[in-house]
């Protein structure tokens, strides 16, 4: 029995492992939708309350101050011009109550003169998450565009750390 | 020993339902590779009988109007002058015997004029699917044109309901 | 207690399952943050040693070959002048020690002469898989370009046998 009993715990322990990178793809495959919908509520349920969101062109603190982007412009115009913000598959670390999420980002925005898009931003992307009364939130995203600088490189050479 | 049954139980059911997040998973990302293979049968596997697919630019009923499609112009002058249909990671809410899933789409296709591609459009996409006889069937597909319209923006704002 | 011991032998074949297809996912997804890092070391360790990269534009055979392309010209030109490698939604075939990885690829690069990206390629590929001492690695790539070739379709015709 004591056998029996000790399997099952190790099962449930991978299980556990597996359910929580469901968790935190979750978390990360919901932002997009989110935020081209412009629901910053359904934003702001994504990351901490103290969460960091820091890009190249600027750095905001707290949830209020992502919420606060996504209502305004320039963030605004860019859904109602025709806007699609995507990832590509990220790549989990995780590590107890903590994750460490890799990916690169697409901004994709209308072009007024044409029938197609342009990439307007990509970027590589950094998430921090962890287990928070029992959810998975952000807790800190750096996002730097991949625009030759050494910033970007370094980002991207983390995520094997 | 009902201890351990129940647990062992406990345990099935949440291991089936990470399975079927990946059945999930199997089924949308077989898409993309086949429409742009060509490959119209692969194409209608993937779908119910019944299964309805709503573009912004139409809408198809059945599983054979999604073939007939794939094997017809202009989907065959795409692929034949080089086009790609991607997805970003897709969001999956899992109820039992249904899901919804949630994500972007590219469609990018190769310049005649110069050594690259262009982004031709950029959709919200909401993806309905259904257990059917043990494997899991796309019943509805709703594609949104990021075009700054509400319609896309409804959408993407369904995908945590 | 046979029978609970017979159960729970069966779930963990099933967990062993979603667990290898993670650790492939783990791989792919981090192929291209690797890449875009120009870390050499971490992108050989991805693959076999004894890996074939089959590009439509030449073949690198083995696992210096392949980091000998990192560190060199044109991709370290490409890095410094902007550039990432992104992947969608990898549909992935288990087989017991091997498996088969379907998915498109974006080389999308800044562009000098204004603030955004043009996609450069857009390829299909197909990545074969196997378990090495106890580790998921590639032992061959083959990537073609969405030029509406017959090259491109085949290979993603092939992701469903």
């Amino acid at each position: 029995m004591t056998d029996i009993q000790e399997k099952l715990d190790a099962l449930l322990d991978r299980v556990r492992v597996l359910e929580d990178r469901a968790a935190i793809g979750d978390v990360l495959s919901a932002y997009g939708p989110a935020v081209d919908a412009g629901d910053a509520e359904a934003v702001g349920r994504l990351w901490a309350p103290d969460a960091v969101y820091d890009l190249d062109i600027g750095v905001m603190n707290g949830r209020a101050a992502i919420t606060e982007m996504v209502r305004t412009s320039p963030h605004q115009d860019y859904i109602h011009g025709g806007c699609g913000h995507l990832l590509d598959p990220i790549n989990i670390r995780l590590d107890g109550d903590t994750a460490v999420a890799t990916c690169h980002s697409l901004l994709v925005r209308r072009n007024t003169d044409e029938d197609s898009f342009r990439v307007w931003r990509a970027s590589a992307n950094r998430f921090e998450l962890a287990r928070i009364d029992g959810e998975w939130k952000i807790t800190r995203r750096t996002a730097r565009l991949l625009d030759g600088s050494a910033d970007a490189r370094e980002l991207l050479g983390r995520a094997s750390d």
